[in-house]
């Protein structure tokens, strides 16, 4: 798809490959090694995979695990700002198992932080090894900045801003709303609620269409962005983009599901809209970042499906596998 | 509904109040006052109404708070297995955002831990205030406890337990893991798989029907049952159970909900439940707890709905208030 944008619009894009994870792991040892990160911190930007493997997740005692390259990449890149925009294409209005009145133009823009939290926070076990904990930490400078990109992204939407929290029971809440609310009075224009995570987990699905930028810690984030992936139909269909001072790192926010490796079962469209993403946010490419868009919608448009996101009325012939659906897009860039 | 079950099944029930949350700091400055909390150690089972004010949700920095009174009760009650059942009436199959052919014969029972995790950790500020620590821990003990109880209550479902954690990020979850699988072991019959708690949050909306029983740290808990209230077609038709190992606690999951009080639109289903709930468990009564389930049945089958679960199709006037649908089930008892 970049090569295709490049040809087209006249520009040279340069590729560099890394690894990270468990391919990684198996050809270093290491789930990060410091060659991929330095290859990254010298990019303009990075397009990731994803991460995970069944094998760590079975054994809660391995000491290397694909998940810390990834945690650590976002640590040493200083992505504390993850974007996951959630719309839904039209045509997939009735793919979701909510009803298409209920998502009709549902709009969100989801800040989620990313270095902080319960996530860095020093975590292990103590009374020999009969208790684990983790601990939760945030900052007013780490809440501040987050807080300040969801607001800057609010003044050009719809001027709302839901802050996220969970702040009857948890310090880390109420400092984090403390901060937000110190922050809105910089955008007196924008409107601001605060919400407990547990009820936006129970809004997110009886009234998307209330929402227009939502802020929230980084395990509040993890939680609620996957819940509304539901709302644009399929995880297969989303973006996301984490940002900070340095290098942009842009993926897809589904796993690895290797329970359909090889298949030419996976849906690429979040890997491609991952792209777009880039282009427009590190490159400051609209007009490129939109045809990859228009393409995808155009494919969309035409009928063809990959399984997640086929419902009972599309035709079989119409549902392509990997490759297939890639072809269908590239041809209409 | 007590005093009629008592009536019609010819026992004698006697009752006590006590003051929690706002309330109880308005007459006595304290969110759990030991009055109350012997009262409750005193009787058989405790019927819960709801914590939470929103004077204390828009000032971080308040001392004192209603929810210190509910976390305060669980722990000293030792309430560390909350069930919250999530079952959908027949009746209010269109009533829910999601598709009802995706609802029907959803089934799902939650068992959340309620005394631990971060709710209950070390938590406050440092660096002079700037950075603000939530500390999250779970012994061996309390995950093995909690685990047992659920797949006790598979065994007599569908011998399915989901245990959903965040063993990629989490030592807390590393160790619920372990030890869930050290106690699936003892129930050879029953089928066990992990989840993480982001897929479970969109796996709940995208097929429900594939739970049987959950089990779930308290953080995690807190905001999948809120979530898969929408699996019922509203947080108002949800009774919750908090066991341990002295009084139980039957509760609606719902808030306290300000925003409508004295309006009478309030859905008096969940607090009614509880009390069938609370007979059924701690009194083990099963036949009247049933004949309060279908008093509540009978009212949604004759069509009358509160404004919660109404839809486009119901006649404006079987849309009752709080009151006159509390009428109708009495009625019907
Ligand atoms: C793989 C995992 C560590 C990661 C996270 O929890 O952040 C993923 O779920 C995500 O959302 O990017
Ligand atoms: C009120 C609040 C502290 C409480 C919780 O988080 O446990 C509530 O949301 C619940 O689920 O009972």
């Amino acid at each position: 798809m970049l090569d295709k944008i490049a040809e087209k619009f006249g520009h040279e894009f340069s590729y560099d490959e890394a690894l990270i994870g468990h391919a990684a792991i198996e050809a270093t040892g290491e789930a990060l090694p410091e060659e991929s990160l330095q290859k990254m911190k010298n990019s303009d930007a990075v397009l990731f995979g994803a991460v995970g493997h069944p094998k760590y997740d079975n054994d809660p005692s391995a000491k290397v695990r694909p998940e810390q390259g990834l945690l650590k990449m976002r640590k040493e890149l200083g992505l504390y700002a993850n974007l996951r925009p959630i719309k839904l294409f039209d045509e997939l209005l009735d793919a979701s198992s909510i009803k298409p009145e209920i998502l009709k133009g549902a709009d969100i823009l989801f800040f989620r932080e990313l270095t902080g939290d319960i996530y860095f926070g020093e975590k292990g076990r103590k009374n020999n090894g009969d208790t684990a904990f983790d601990n939760a930490e945030y900052s007013k400078y780490e809440v501040e900045r987050i807080a300040r990109k969801a607001f800057d992204a609010a003044m050009t939407r719809n001027k709302k801003v839901c802050s996220v929290d969970k702040a009857n029971v948890l310090e880390t809440s109420r400092l984090w709303r403390e901060v937000v609310q110190q922050v809105a009075k910089e955008y007196p224009e924008v409107q601001v609620e605060h919400q407990f995570v547990d009820a936006v987990a129970m809004l997110l699905i009886k009234d998307p269409k209330r929402f227009d930028v939502v802020v929230t810690a980084n395990l509040f984030g993890d939680i609620l962005t996957d819940e509304a992936s539901q709302i644009a139909g399929s995880m297969g269909m989303l973006a996301s983009a984490s940002i900070g001072d340095g290098t942009g790192v842009y993926e897809p926010i589904h796993g690895s599901a290797h329970d359909i490796t090889g298949k030419g079962l996976a849906n690429p469209m979040a890997s491609v809209l991952s792209a777009a993403l880039l282009l427009d946010i590190s490159f400051g490419l609209k007009e490129e970042s939109n045809a990859i868009i228009s393409a995808v919608d155009a494919v969309l448009k035409a009928g063809f499906r990959t399984g997640d996101i086929a419902d009972a009325s599309t035709p079989k012939d119409k549902i392509l596998g990997t490759d297939a659906i890639g072809e269908e897009i590239l041809n209409r860039l």
